[in-house]
């Protein structure tokens, strides 16, 4: 079967190997779309990160791993003891690799395993393959209204499900996002399926503003254009938003969303971080404002999202910006995404499971 | 009658000055122990800060202001209009000073108004005098049980009461106390009051060290022999401490808050910082974890500690290192916390009021 494997920085290759066996608790899932991701683009660019470069603490393995760990599928096979599923069920994937016993993994924050990884970078297999084996708790079934394609997405919003779920958020509430890629994109499509009142996003990218707007922004807003501490406040009609998420993690994004957050308001850090940044704490001790990290999602967080995709509360269809074949991955998707990322919310890879 | 005004760096004079008229509205305390803290150094050292150099916009006053924010006294006369209140009765002042219309006060967050102060570092009156006139709504009414010098303390205690209450603490929480100044052993105290199993305190000063002990700290630690992330995660017997407080607000004491905290655990900073500091999110990220801030305190926080001295859960008598008068509070007072910190928990000036 073919598999895309990542080797190391700039070296990704389409190969031929052999499909995993189907052990007990398992269930082989055939790949039907596959989203890509900034962690991909982040491998290829500057990697190893993610990927193992010695043997990983869960799956044991190391470079070269598959990728692909936002994805849909078809179930081919089920192994021993495994209950509830059948072959030919429409699926998708929740790629978290914990290892149970750590100190997340003992106070219930797998999401956090200092062990993990995830399904797609982690280990020898992905979803960018012909047929991925994975454990039957890692399945989430998908109705048959929910398109394959926009089963892809459903990694990526449950990402942005769980930032939303951190928050104190009310149907009333007034929301500054920063950043509009991907991440922030599905942020807003989140906060407009639980219904907020007002949903201030700040990008630069004139393209990705404009995705914002269709998405269902109310403000959306250039930070070199606007001072957006200002304006945030001025459009809350109060001290100021009542949740701020940062999704573009830069200095100006944290000190923005201290100084613009509301008394007793909520800065949710989406981003993760390239390195340290400047920060005076008073920004938030003369607000008494909290700031809240989350990463990744839980199971519950990818039920979320497809309970809302099936009543049709989240419509995410034009995060899906073109969709291309396995063969060509890194020029049409990869290189794509470098050279064209504004242009861009979601590539799909066709992987053809039917 | 006596006041002690605060004209500019280290220029305080005990001067003779006229009373204040009690208006409608207003109580007149005269007080009997004040409390030097912190704040009233950092005036006299390198101020004005807080000291109004242009009228403040709450009181209309300028410096020289009264000093004495955290004070116990005794009613000497009652305003027209209020209520509930006697001639003689014991009391303690909440000192907050708020606008009640800026962006922070419309949140009911007055603690952090925008336009805010203190009675004794923003205006002509202050609890180092022989009278002040503050607001009815000011006063809370010390318990005969309660002696005088005691109620000075409640202020600080105030501060603490006010931090606890911001973590999300259970009686089966390990939380870990960063400095121990007045601010991080009156914590101790207030985690002791309400039966916290674990506490541990991390402080560099020796005498300091030792106060943490006699309030109750079940483990006291220096920082530069031990590695406190580590050692706490190991006297959590899990992931780590559930709540970390930052009284200490250094680079050091941020960085150990955030990789000591466990998974979902909560830094509470209770600091107030003099510069930015280098910051990586990250450190929250991996872990989930919550940075709360806090600041100052609310009527309810004042009540809770008088209710907590009142049923002997709060025993901070040995807090008062030393007792000095108003003639000689820059040299007995100010100085000697300048020069001879460490040894120092709270010194009273003991105004007089009988
Ligand atoms: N927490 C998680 O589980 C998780 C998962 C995926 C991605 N992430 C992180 O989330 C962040 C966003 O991911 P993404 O894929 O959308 O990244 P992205 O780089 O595509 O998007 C960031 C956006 O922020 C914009 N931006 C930059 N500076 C700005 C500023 N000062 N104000 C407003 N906008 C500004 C950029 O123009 C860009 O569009 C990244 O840090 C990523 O690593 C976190
Ligand atoms: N939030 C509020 O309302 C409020 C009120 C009063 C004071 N404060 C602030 O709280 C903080 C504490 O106040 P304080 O009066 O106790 O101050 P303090 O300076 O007396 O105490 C700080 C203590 O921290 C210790 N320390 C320094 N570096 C350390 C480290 N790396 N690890 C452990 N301990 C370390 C010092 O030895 C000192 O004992 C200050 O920042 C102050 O401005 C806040
Ligand atoms: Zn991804
Ligand atoms: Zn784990
Ligand atoms: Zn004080
Ligand atoms: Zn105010």
């Amino acid at each position: 079967m073919r598999a895309a494997r990542y080797y190391g920085k700039e070296d990704i290759r389409i190969e031929d190997v052999a499909e995993a066996p189907c052990s007990e608790g398992q269930v082989r899932v055939s790949p039907a779309f596959v989203g890509i991701c900034g962690t991909d683009l982040h491998e290829y660019l500057g990697g190893p990160t993610f990927a193992p470069t010695s043997p990983h603490p869960v799956t044991g393995d190391t470079i070269p791993i598959t990728l692909g760990h936002e994805f849909s599928g078809i179930i081919k096979e089920i192994g021993q003891g495994v209950e509830g599923l059948k072959v030919g069920q429409h699926v998708v994937v929740q790629p978290t690799i914990y290892c149970g016993s750590c100190g997340a993994c003992n106070c219930g924050v797998e999401n956090v395993c200092y062990n993990g990884g995830f399904i797609g970078l982690s280990g020898k297999w992905g979803g960018l393959s012909d047929s991925v084996v994975v454990p039957a708790n890692a399945i989430l079934s998908l109705p048959p209204s929910i398109p394959l394609e926009i089963g892809a997405l459903v990694e990526p919003l449950s990402v942005a499900w769980h930032a939303i779920s951190a928050a104190p958020l009310k149907p009333e509430s007034t929301v500054l996002v920063l950043g509009g890629g991907p991440i922030g994109l599905a942020i807003v499509q989140c906060l407009v399926a639980v219904q907020t009142k007002k949903i201030i996003m700040s990008e630069v990218s004139k393209s990705r503003q404009r995705f914002a707007r269709e998405f269902g922004a109310h403000h959306v807003l250039d930070p070199k254009t606007y001072d957006l501490v200002a304006i945030s406040k001025e459009l809350s009609g109060s001290d100021g938003p009542d949740i701020v998420f940062d999704c573009a993690g830069v200095p100006a994004s944290i000190t923005t969303a201290c100084l613009a957050v509301k008394a007793r308001g909520t800065v949710v850090n989406v981003a993760i971080w390239e390195k340290e940044v400047p920060f005076q704490p008073n920004m938030l001790v003369f607000r008494e404002a909290q700031y809240k990290a989350v990463l990744g999602y839980q199971r519950k967080d990818f039920q979320a999202v497809i309970d809302n995709l099936a009543n049709g509360r989240l419509k995410p269809e034009r995060m899906i910006t073109s969709k291309i074949k396995l063969e060509n991955l890194v020029e049409e998707g990869i290189l794509a995404l470098i050279n064209d990322k504004e242009k861009h919310v979601k590539i799909l890879v066709e992987v053809g499971a039917k």
